[in-house]
């Protein structure tokens, strides 16, 4: 439970790699399966959808030393199939990438494909540096990933260097100055998306930033958010299903800690090998709660997994089948198939497997985190530290983001958050001081209404209120040009995703919304562009 | 005249510490000798006017390599004597130091100290990273300026991120987390002011950013035009003045280059040694002209140099004098003794000498620039490149502002801004390559009126005509509360001084407009403060 504890979408991505998985198979990102329109259709083929290019960027924007020169090729994806061009100063649609491969971003913000040809947008995607191929260093992770000394180049500030520099390149390039850059992105890429349109207005005009927890630092936002919401999501379909999770977590450690309870655990979840714990299996469980949270989305999708619509609604409805009696397990199992088992054919599963299908977790040094498997189930159970887990690097450095306290009302065992446990963690694992209060340093984040009420423009903060993250989101107004839409029914950046006949209307409607607001700062940007002495 | 042309303000002073000097003695910053008032004269004591304290700061923000979290003690100077408190959120002015000593910028802000007890805001001024006391490596200034590798750490957004550390840190020690910040600036210290309100506004309030020519970048101000307006100052006061100071050159050379004329020179301009070159006294006398028109305040100060009031209109004075009749070097010494010697005590003068009394200079590698010092006079007025002076280090990193055209209107020989000599140079001194285009990267400049006119809020803009920094700054207002303050009579930073009562109407009315905006920002911060929901 103390997984997301951890981290952030930076790291549950990387503790969701951690634990999912199918014993037979690598998940390859794909499209929603429920698309269907034809042009969307021939999107299908990759090199249709984008052409992948490269720029030469700096390593290090804010210090001269001669190690800061160093280069780097930072991958990026361009469309121009919409593009009005640079004579029409049309629109560029640009995605700040976040902690994975780009092309699985890409591949999963469709909103930017459907739009695009309304307005005639040049489609970007920017990779974050030390993520899928845009690695440092000659592009050798072993190299990138190996110390402090070359990992001290990932951090936020830097990423939105890189963009700036690369995104004023690429219009000198199309001689394409005068076209106006609108930002979108999920999660950390819409933190990105929301902190560039702060420090860099002269750069894009605007921000969709969409599901991103700039207020889930410090104290800001309550540590019991997080899993309040994710007890509130499955509390809200069924009280029952709520309390057989709620009631479960005794009888696993009264179970392992039993003579032949782990041989039971194993197979009441059909673990494909013997050596599988019930504390990775209660991780591998709560991975589909949490995460299945996240992507409680309305149709069909496949993001972090193939699942079907309303994950969390299938997974109570299999914890309250009737067939099952009073079998906990047999239930949870239910749950942990519709998470991890949408085609149905997994014949067994592998909690321990670490495999990593969207390229995000390489850089948290994984040779550090074999030793962290040895804990009891117990302790991984009740032990209110995050000692269980070990953190990446990022979640050590500046997001250090409170989301893993538990308190009575959670659907997991009661915890605090602790800054100490993760500073302890952090010098044990990297030898690294984590930088707490940095990120609201740079970037701000108490009072925040009152600050931007009176400063910037033209930012779109969407939450939706299904979406665990939601609670670190800007969720009010603040000023006319900085928005929130905030959704009941909504999961983790929702409004991104490709259209399908399938959407509810509610979806519908806030996509349309958030197009109007931009299509409002195009339009003012155009009239400012003609109108220079106005 | 290639002087400024390696520079800015950083750069300036250092050109200046490189020229003036008197041969007798050192000049000790002091405050304003016009100042009268009883109040301000019982400022004189030092202990009175600011306490000294350290403060300790990272390295290196933006970076989380080892090296990065090494600390160094920067200096800030703190005056609570007028300080309304915590309790009252009473406001705190603070100045964004720039590149020197940060006690010579507090005494050369007056205006912060005549407006505090009105306001009853605590006085801060933060030291500026590599200068003055705040030397990081130990204080070690052998060490902070020995290479590229420790000099990387020098530059813009290090030091932002510094003051906004630096100013959390203190507002919890003070429990002063309401009371609203308003930053004030002049020349480089104005750049980081506006810059810092753009970047932190959720730490700074408001900015007086004066004398900021933060549009002297790239391509957005004319290289010819710093020049032009030293040009025009002199003009304005005598078409003969300015006659005969750009005449001048051409019989510098002539003579330099005949037989006997290097002991014509030192004797024409009493050198106290006969080493001195004629090279060294074009520049030197350059430099009164330069330092003469930006300094050209209208009354008595003592800011680079003890000055009477109005400079220009002294110096061309003592070249418009019929009793020299028509020997030029004559009246150039005259021009001369009016910067170089204010107080008629000098009996010779040394061009060479290199002393600097403000704590600036320290960190170009001074041992690299000897070498310099062997050009001949003929090169030094001819050459369009800037070869014959050596770069500081800000200035072959990010501060590259092109300022030292010469068209043929200009009082110095006509010469052309030329990028690739000053990247040779920098290379050549230093072995470092510049990146000409990042501080419109990080900060923006281009179009600057179309993008803060729909963002950002609280920033003036002073600027005075007189001063040739001038043309690179913001001469129009922006938006309802990015403003613009010009004054035609006005030179570099003048605003910033105390008042004295000498001032000049236009001064006095300049200042009070700047106080009713301050007052209205934070009259506007209270009732916010207030009305958290409104």
């Amino acid at each position: 439970m103390r997984i997301v504890a951890l981290g952030f979408i930076v790291l549950w991505v990387f503790h969701f790699s951690l634990l999912y998985s199918f014993s037979y198979a690598r998940i390859i990102p794909r499209f929603p399966s429920s698309i269907s329109t034809p042009e969307k259709l021939s999107l299908s083929s990759k090199n249709k959808f984008y052409k992948t290019k490269y720029f030469t960027q700096i390593l290090d924007h804010f210090n001269f030393n001669p190690q800061s020169y160093q280069t780097f090729q930072q991958r990026y994806l361009i469309n121009d199939t919409y593009w009005g061009g640079a004579m029409e100063n049309a629109p560029i649609f640009l995605y700040t990438g976040n902690e994975g491969d780009i092309e699985w971003f890409a591949q999963n913000t469709g909103f930017m494909y459907d739009n695009a040809p309304h307005f005639k947008a040049l489609l970007v995607f920017i990779e974050h540096r030390f993520y899928g191929k845009s690695i440092p260093f000659g592009g050798d992770k072993d190299v990138a990933y190996s110390n402090a000394s070359t990992l001290g180049y990932l951090g936020s500030t830097q990423a939105l260097a890189d963009y700036a520099t690369l995104i004023i390149n690429l219009k000198d390039n199309l001689t394409a100055t005068d076209s106006p850059v609108v930002l979108f992105g999920g999660s950390y890429g819409g933190m990105l998306a929301a902190w560039f349109r702060l420090k860099y207005p002269h750069i894009a005009i605007g921000a969709l930033a969409s599901s991103a927890p700039i207020l889930n630092f410090e104290n800001i936002t309550s540590p019991y958010s997080f899993n309040n919401i994710i007890t509130r999501d499955f509390r809200s379909v069924s009280k029952n299903c709520f309390q057989v999770i709620k009631g479960s977590w005794q009888q696993f450690e009264d179970t392992a800690n039993q003579p032949g309870g782990p041989q039971l655990l194993q197979k009441s979840f059909k673990t494909c090998n013997n050596r599988t714990t019930g504390s990775s299996i209660v991780n591998w469980l709560s991975s589909a709660f949490i995460y299945g949270a996240m992507t409680d989305y309305p149709t069909a999708s496949n993001f972090l997994m193939p699942l079907p619509a309303y994950p969390v609604k299938q997974m109570c409805k299999a914890i309250d089948d009737p067939m099952t009696g009073n079998d906990t397990f047999a239930k949870l199992y239910g749950a942990a198939n519709v998470y991890y088992n949408n085609s149905g054919t997994a014949t067994c599963f592998n909690p321990d497997d670490k495999s990593d299908p969207h390229g995000l977790g390489e850089w948290t040094w994984q040779e550090r985190r074999s030793n962290t498997y040895q804990n009891t189930i117990s302790r991984s159970i009740s032990s209110v530290s995050s000692t269980t887990q070990s953190p990446t690097r990022a979640a050590c450095t500046e997001m250090i983001m409170p989301t893993d306290g538990n308190d009575e009302e959670s659907l997991f065992p009661a915890s605090q958050w602790n800054y100490n446990d993760r500073a302890s963690l952090c010098k044990r694992f990297f030898d690294i001081e984590p930088r707490p209060n940095w990120i609201t340093t740079e970037f701000g984040g108490h009072d925040i209404e009152r600050i931007l009420k009176r400063f910037g423009s033209n930012i779109i903060f969407f939450n939706g209120l299904r979406d665990p993250w939601s609670g670190g989101g800007v969720l009010k107004n603040i000023s006319k040009s900085i928005v929130a839409f905030v959704e009941e029914e909504g999961a983790h950046h929702v409004d991104l995703r490709f259209s399908t006949n399938e959407d509810p209307e509610w979806l519908r409607d806030v996509r349309q919304s958030e197009v109007k607001v931009i299509r409002r700062w195009i339009s003012r940007y155009y009239y400012d562009l003609a109108h220079p002495s106005s």
